[in-house]
């Protein structure tokens, strides 16, 4: 698939999954809603998380930025069948920043569900390097 | 969510996704069909990689086991929203193993997909250490 037409598809998608590395080297993954504006996904973590419970996908960014982002299509009917990944650098912006606004309104322009309790913690920020995808014949 | 029922609610998804570690520490991620038994998840690849196209996701976990698989539930409706993820430690079943008929069995009783062409390549056979999950309040 072509980068261009991975980036299109991947748009289409209400729902990605971020995967990230830990300190000691293990992969982690979790799903994340996302906009994406040119070859920039953003996300945000919906409440300031407290220094004791800092969540994971933030310190492994912080240790790595290198991050793995996938949309996929399942249908029963395997032709049908679709995924693209991005692979890319994230970097942490927190709510203090005035960059974070910009991630906070393509998400609220995105999903309604952010209406009247926008994200409160930190943004993630990522620049792709990489489009790649596979799709069936269907 | 207790380890029990979040392993019961993966056991539901018909598609998961499969993230691994690159041999220069950057996250992989793909979708995969699975089948669970217990606390072992088999997926396996469709087709005999040639040795000049190894998967990278058989490389990987031939360099580092160490495996994350999320099973993921989007709705607009984000008080329904649920994730669970299983960590574990992977291990590659070629075709030429006794073992690999279990896995495809296991596979093809659960995805008529597989029926009259069941999966050639070799199986990804994880032995899950941690299941943990998440779910919204609906």
């Amino acid at each position: 698939m072509q980068p261009a037409a991975a980036r299109a598809l991947f748009a289409t998608a209400r729902v990605a999954r971020l995967a990230s590395v830990t300190s000691d080297g293990r992969p982690h993954v979790v799903p994340i809603v996302f906009a994406l504006q040119a070859d920039t996904i953003h996300c945000a973590v919906d409440h300031k998380p407290k220094r004791t419970q800092r969540l994971r996908r933030l310190a492994n960014i912080a240790g790595d930025p290198r991050v793995s982002v996938l949309v996929d299509h399942y249908d029963e009917d395997w032709s049908s069948l679709w995924w693209v990944r991005a692979d890319g650098i994230a970097r942490i912006v927190e709510p203090d920043r005035p960059e974070h606004e910009q991630s906070v309104l393509l998400l609220a322009a995105r999903y309604s569900q952010y209406t009247g309790r926008p994200p409160a913690g930190p943004a993630i920020v990522i620049e792709v390097a990489r489009w790649s995808g596979w799709r069936g014949q269907g």
